[in-house]
């Protein structure tokens, strides 16, 4: 029954990441708290690196930065 | 003053869909719990398929297992 | 499938009325967009009227303000 | 440490106003409760206006009843 | 860099489980997508039976008629 | 119009500071985007140190390793 939100980057995650990432957290919550998967929700936001800060600036400028 | 988040699959629901939603949501809300329509706040996220899990997999493996 | 999420002041809903506005939420989604009730995650959230602001002042100020 | 999501609707909102929002909340989060700035992140969903209710109608709606 | 949401019914998880599950989560987004475990943030939120349903029922309700 | 969650360890942020917070958030989605503070909801979540984590671990167990 649990619900899983993960927001990440829009950096291109491919498709079969995104799989293996939903399949990896609904068993991680059946092996240690013994949820069931079939009512596990997980959903995956993918966001701009324009609309995420942290350390107060965006992922656009720290990936500027490191070039 | 209620806030309610929304989370469907990106799978075609019309404008006129979305606007019945919301409306039905605040309606909801000021029949049951008496809340104040006009600071009822009802926000919609549509989600790719891929990026939405249910008993380990993706809708969109889902989808087609269907087919 | 799909997730809702209500957030509600903490101010006494009963047992009963969230139960009603679990089964409102998840027809409606039935009715206006055909999702599966058998699927649909409805959490509701209760904030304390200290952690809730509107219009730049929290609802406990709010409320004092009306009497 | 502090985690901010914001949701805003999809109305042109340019990357520096972004950037400033993101400096703006967690230098807040500093100076109101002496929060660690590099590990405090900050995400901004932009939201479509046909998504976005309030008084249980769509801000789509709302925009066109103003003009 | 990624924000992980999990939501669960307040039954009893241990500060063990909670801590292996943060571990776990950290580490799947490591080795699947090569995020930076030092700014992974995980967040456990743990709902009360009352306040989650799933197919128009209360999970209180469910565990009632499982007994 | 802006929706905005800030999720915090619940540490002892005192009615005052959570004030200020949201008073803070408030005008700054005025000043910076021009957004009517007389819609702008803003909820604060205080989570459990035993329920956040970042870089793999809990701040319990952070706070813990500090001392």
């Amino acid at each position: 029954m649990p619900y899983v939100n993960i927001k990440i980057t829009k950096e291109g995650a491919t498709q079969e990441q995104k799989a293996q990432l939903i399949r990896g957290v609904t068993n991680l919550l059946a092996d240690l708290l013994g949820k069931n998967p079939q009512t596990t929700v997980v959903v995956i936001d993918e966001v701009e690196t324009d609309n995420w800060g942290i350390g107060g600036e965006t992922i656009t400028v720290r990936r500027q930065q490191k070039q």
